[in-house]
């Protein structure tokens, strides 16, 4: 795409989320959410070339190959500069389609050497969970900011480890929650904190898909496979980011249809979640069913979203007619340049490791929940 | 209403119905719905005034003044014909208002005597829950046919020997879920049964309102109260229905955010449901949420309906684009029509006894899992 074309395209969108954005603060009344769905991207359009963000994926997944690398393409403040990977056959295949030097490719082994690299600013962790806290520590202690894909890591001790390897290394962290920087999500967001409709009492929230594989980490413990941490954390932020709150109890049950594929792991996680100020929350989450919804019930109103974590087409509707659909351009593409940016500028991330942490910490009651049959306090 | 508006106004409604029926049989391709959706109170329209049959109220409070009385108004096979009360002063309004004889009003004590009363063919007891065995036993006793209300009663027990006590005396018991007259209900009953979308694999639904009252039989614990008899089988019921399937194991939380007023029963119920299929269902109940949804996620699509289990309105819709929104007159009218011409004609109740018996199996379940915080099998 010419960037003519791109800077149209992306400007007609800015009007129309422009124009959707007042609707939204208009009918709701939420003035304050104003500051919060001005596009941080455009306040990056004019810097020179110079000053982008050269990014490193770390895994060549599908993840990293369909959505982040495209993404990378349409940023304005980072650029798609370094690779590492396990898989040598795949380096000339993205050295031309993204034109990476030499220099910039990295293996598992020599990956540390990454210290001596000036193009590389940010280490992008697209690994399996299980491998998370390992790159995020080695990327830190080479000096370079770490962005790292959900689920954070399997075990909070993990989280804990990644946050002080940052810190320690004057380097940033932020975890690839993409819905975070959705303006779709943060308008619940905002009805959390906001309450418009008064306290929120019940939250249900669902999160799933049908995974057809048989061999992926997803089906694998020792990788940081089922589907708690991979879609049950959408699940799961549904109700912490609709309350505004942190899960004072978990009860949870897990199962699986498909013994044969998910013996390892849970192919369906089922919790109930309780919040300081007496809200509950349901939620699901399964690699065996497709679902993607949110509804919640305040003491005067409602909200719906469906989907709530999707790639695009987020959006919803409250009881007092007010309609959320914000239409974005890339969501990862969103979520990189608004990371970038705060680097940049030395402001807080969108998403900081610590909010990883927080789900990691529920998602461990939630199995501990499963496997003992119980109620887990947090 | 004069009687040739009311036949104006039903026979645009059916006119509509007969309609949205055929828009409904065509795009879920439900050809076997067509029989159930047929309105059996239409098949009475000539039938002489002499066979209706003669209903007693036992129980005068809200949902009897409001909606029974009124709804027997518009029926076809039944008629108001006596009272059965505790309260003397209540006596005259409802003489007065619906032209009872004097010989049809009984009390708590004489209420025995109505096996000598050829008025009235059916009992229908609109008690406390506690009171539902005795007054059904009674009145099977004397010969009469016997209507409860939901909950059928506190326990499995009290069901059966409701169960038993009207098989013995000969006569018919229906428990009055209004809901499964609706078309609105039986249009996912039928999705549930004929699955169109392949199996159910998770149902998510949700009943209650806020109740501000502090010393109803609803919060007391002897009188049978507790919101997961009285809302939470509407809740159970999404469940039930939508699969077509009895639950095998139950996992539940009973919560409430005013100990002050709940403190015998709960205020709110959370229950996770596991049926034989695979099928799931997370499903809420409370005394102090606004909440009526259902979804059913299958393998090959989905089913929404708000609201899901109301007096009026019950609509939704379906992955397939088949909206399901069949305008009745009034509900309970049609509940009771279609149990007197069962009565009248000796055909199969649409909700006999062991229906509320399957809840009621079910409900224990639930309480037992809540106060073992375990789950419990079925």
């Amino acid at each position: 795409m010419e960037l003519s074309n791109f800077c149209s395209i992306f400007c007609l969108q800015f009007e129309t989320m422009e124009k959707q954005r007042r609707i939204f603060i208009q009918k709701a009344g939420l003035i304050a959410a104003a500051s919060a769905f001005t596009p941080q991207i455009l306040l990056s359009t004019n810097r020179s070339q110079k000053k982008k963000l050269g990014v490193a994926l770390v895994g060549l997944g599908y993840y990293s190959t369909d959505l982040l690398a495209p993404a990378l393409q349409l940023t304005n403040n980072c650029e798609l500069r370094g690779i590492v990977t396990g898989s040598p056959e795949k380096i000339p295949v993205w050295k031309e389609k993204y034109g990476i030097a030499d220099k910039n490719v990295y293996n598992y082994k020599n990956f540390d050497t990454i210290a001596n690299n000036p193009d590389i600013d940010v280490v992008y962790v697209v690994l399996p969970p299980s491998m998370h806290a390992e790159y995020t520590i080695r990327a830190a202690k080479a000096g370079k900011h770490v962005w790292c894909e959900k689920p954070m890591a399997p075990t909070v001790a993990d989280c804990e480890a990644m946050i002080k390897a940052c810190k320690d290394n004057k380097v940033k962290l932020a975890i690839g929650y993409r819905c975070q920087h959705d303006p779709n999500i943060q308008a619940y967001m905002k009805v959390g904190k906001e309450r418009p409709f008064g306290k929120v009492r019940m939250v249900t929230s669902a999160a799933g898909y049908f995974d057809g594989r048989t061999n992926h980490w997803k089906q694998n413990k020792k990788l940081g496979g089922g589907v708690m941490g991979d879609m049950g954390v959408y699940a799961l932020q549904g109700a912490r980011l609709a309350t505004g709150e942190e899960p004072i109890s978990v009860m949870a049950q897990a199962s699986t249809t498909r013994p044969e594929i998910y013996h390892e792991v849970e192919e369906t996680m089922m919790f109930q979640l309780e919040f300081p100020s007496g809200a509950r929350a349901s939620c699901q989450t399964s690699f065996g069913i497709n679902m993607n919804h949110l509804q919640v019930n305040y003491e005067k109103g409602w909200l719906k979203m469906e989907p709530h974590s999707s790639y695009n087409g987020n959006n919803g509707s409250m009881s007092d007619g007010t309609i959320i659909k914000f239409s974005i351009p890339n969501q990862q593409a969103k979520q990189m340049d608004e990371d970038a940016l705060a680097i940049m500028e030395k402001t807080d991330l969108i998403v900081p490791g610590e909010e990883g942490l927080r789900d990691i910490r529920v998602v461990e009651a939630i199995y501990k929940s499963a496997a003992q049959n119980c109620v887990v306090k947090l």
